[in-house]
């Protein structure tokens, strides 16, 4: 592998120089004004592609934003990987709080100012790079590489699960590696192995059919925000454990390695009330508890309540409607249907008499992601990181949601390997995103390393 | 007495005249468009009184809008009423629902179309007329009167209770009788001998210092919705009940005649479910069980709440911040800075750990409104309306709040008779307000009656 590492070092500046290209192109998904943005950088991945040496590349539309597909795959009986990214950013509001232009890219104590730098467009260019110099060294790969890169991650994937469903044939594979991601923490290695899914949910309470006045009719007529809260105040007990029937009885225990790295990482539960600028409960939960539940307990929470009159001052009002919206985030072994299902027959039970009830399901939602614990592929990814960063990376789970693995599995049927130099850290979907250029270096070795292992034969 | 009425049968059409030049007035309190207009109506209104009678009138300034007051007192020896009634009217809007210009008066089918027509122009015209009528036909009147006529009780009276504390000395009297007001139903006379009190609060739950993704924190962050429902739900009881410990353990037993007046008129609950467009509760109540609620209990309703995202869709964010308004209707008894003081006692006690919590109270509330049941004068009003109407009014409370007997009572220690002609079902603040033709020749026959009998005597 000297050959590929040494290029690798060789022609960083050029492989840095493609990536502030990538940055200046502002391709901001969720706002039409960029749409002809998202365009041409779909148009510049795609040329990206082909210049890493896959000979086939092409841009895949869809009902949304495009997704561009390469792949190079002409090693017989070795293994095809098929590697995940996505091209679009966050939008880079606020722009005053910027300490440079957001799609202007600036290298300062080796880090990389741009949005979306960190999340994904440095992360991604990595196997890019990787490819480029198996390319441009030896002319072949030790592998089958398949590439999916879409431009809609940012925007919450509407048509992701679509496209992979359709060409389901197309992309299959052995295993997924995403580029996307990201590291836990900046000092400590780690690969996710686990993240939460999601169902969301909006419930609507209907008392009369108009706003009453809260004196003639006070103490007679219903309050859609009494029943309301009434009904919300029943889904969790006085220790925030989320007590809806059936909630969690299909869950299944987790990777015993993710409840070990919760105890070896000593997390500090003060410092976190304290960063998000919480009170401390008194008394203070353990770090192990806490990171437990962030991790590894699924989450019933409200995301927004409205009723009646919420301007300024005082309107003596009794509010014919009140709602809420709900997200769930489920652990492995809990089906979005099902939740729904109980969370539903829980609100019809808590429903007081005189009202209406409406409950709205927002989008199929998603399952857990759990990857095996034994697979392969991911011991040699650890192995890897191992070797590059001194010490063996903690398994880690993560309270968020990422589709991508769910949709693999479900469409493709295999694992997905998050491997990911974005440390989360980096002020991604914030002002002054950045990257730091060690990773993005350490980063192109432990991708060329994992290619030529998984081509020894440990898939 | 025949002078009198017959004086004010015959000059009827010029009464008429006069109040819908009253109603032309776009006397409109609450928006600074209309500020000329109110000054306009307030000389309206002090040229109305002079040209009844009254050797002394004054447009007296407060910080808001002007009231009015005037005054003939030179019956020595005779008591002394206090008139009120306010010169301002609720805005027109929304305009395209009126079937006439509301500022433009159209008599159809003996009632009479205009904004402000029934609350309150033509109820307070009533007893200007009466004063003309005793003017013109006998030059004297049997007893001394004075009035007081603002221009915000649409706007709630903001200055109103600080000038009638001001002119203490100036508003002397012996008995307030109010043209405001409404009866309860077209088909039942009555008597408002009781209104309930009001306190408004605003409570708002802090967690973290900003909102929180509901992937990372969920299961860990402070929510503050979960929070503040809780704590919300935790004020009532499965019925509806408020459970806040001492909430109502100063109130008074009501009027033995407003009870029994409560069980007289068969109130129809499942019509007021049907009315008001909400679902019948299962089992419904007893109509007595409502109208009680309605009149002789304490209230504590929400009137809005707010909370992390309520727009379109689905964002999944933990709200650092909550809060929810509060409304109280007090019955007699009752002390708005004690019912203030065992809220905030009840939501500190009930906040959970981690979470710090902000009460804000809004103005200074009013305590609830009774009449003494035995006052003469109540008993003389009661004999004159039911000479006129044909059966005895009955005596019922009001769930709303009438601040200006809590004010007189404050102030000028005496009570108020409310003896308006307007009714409940007339469009007051809704489009297409009207006043009966009927109740202001019939007003106006028992405002004479009234005055002279107080001269005999009975106060």
């Amino acid at each position: 592998m000297k050959d590929i590492e040494n290029w690798l070092g060789v022609h960083e500046k050029e492989a840095i120089e493609r990536l502030k290209a990538f940055c200046r192109l502002p391709s901001v998904s969720t706002d039409p004004a960029f749409s002809s943005d998202i365009r041409r950088t779909a148009e510049f991945t795609a040329s990206h592609l082909k210049k890493a040496g896959f000979p086939s590349v092409e841009i895949i539309e869809t009902e949304g934003h495009p997704s561009i597909i390469g792949e190079w795959c002409d090693v017989p009986d070795a293994p095809t990987i098929l590697i995940y990214g996505h091209y679009d950013v966050q939008p880079p509001d606020p722009l005053e709080k910027w300490n440079s232009s957001p799609f202007e890219p600036v290298i300062c104590d080796d880090r990389l100012y741009a949005r979306g730098v960190s999340d994904d467009k440095g992360p991604l260019s990595i196997p890019i790079e990787v490819v480029t110099a198996f390319h441009e060294v030896r002319g072949e790969l030790p592998i089958n590489i398949k590439v999916i890169i879409e431009g809609e991650e940012e925007s919450g994937s509407p048509h992701f699960a679509g496209t992979v469903e359709r060409l389901k044939d197309r992309l299959a594979c052995d295993l997924v590696i995403s580029a996307d991601g990201a590291m836990w923490r900046a000092d400590l290695p780690s690969m996710t192995v686990a993240s939460r899914g999601l169902v969301a949910l909006e419930v609507s309470v209907q008392g009369a059919h108009k706003d009453l006045h809260s004196g003639r009719h006070g103490g007679s007529a219903p309050n859609a925000i009494r029943a309301l809260t009434r009904m919300l105040a029943s889904m969790h007990d006085d220790g925030g454990n989320v007590v809806v029937d059936g909630f969690a009885d299909t869950a299944t225990s987790p990777d015993p390695a993710i409840v070990k790295a919760i105890e070896d990482v000593n997390f500090d539960a003060g410092k976190y009330f304290d960063d998000i600028g919480a009170p401390r409960p008194d008394p203070l939960p353990s770090g192990t508890d806490l990171l437990t539940l962030q991790w590894l307990h699924p989450t019933l929470e409200f995301n927004g309540i409205s009723g009646g009159y919420s301007g300024v001052g005082t309107k003596t009002v009794i509010p014919s409607g009140a709602s809420a919206k709900i997200t769930c985030r489920l652990i492995a072994g809990q089906k979005p249907d099902q939740v729904v299902a109980n969370i539903t027959r829980h609100l019809v039970a808590a429903l007081p008499q005189g009202y209406t009830l409406d409950i709205t399901r927002r989008g199929p939602g998603s399952e857990a992601f759990s990857l095996d614990p034994a697979l392969p592929a991911l011991i040699v990814a650890e192995d890897v990181l191992t070797d590059i960063l001194g010490s063996r990376p903690l398994r880690v789970a993560m309270g968020a949601t990422i589709p991508i693995g769910a949709v693999f599995a479900r469409h493709l049927g295999v694992g997905t390997i998050f491997f990911s130099f974005s440390t989360s850290d980096e002020d991604y979907h914030a002002p002054n995103e950045f990257f730091r250029l060690s990773s993005f270096r350490n980063g192109m070795i432990a991708w060329a390393r994992l290619i030529d292992q998984l081509g020894k034969g440990f898939l």
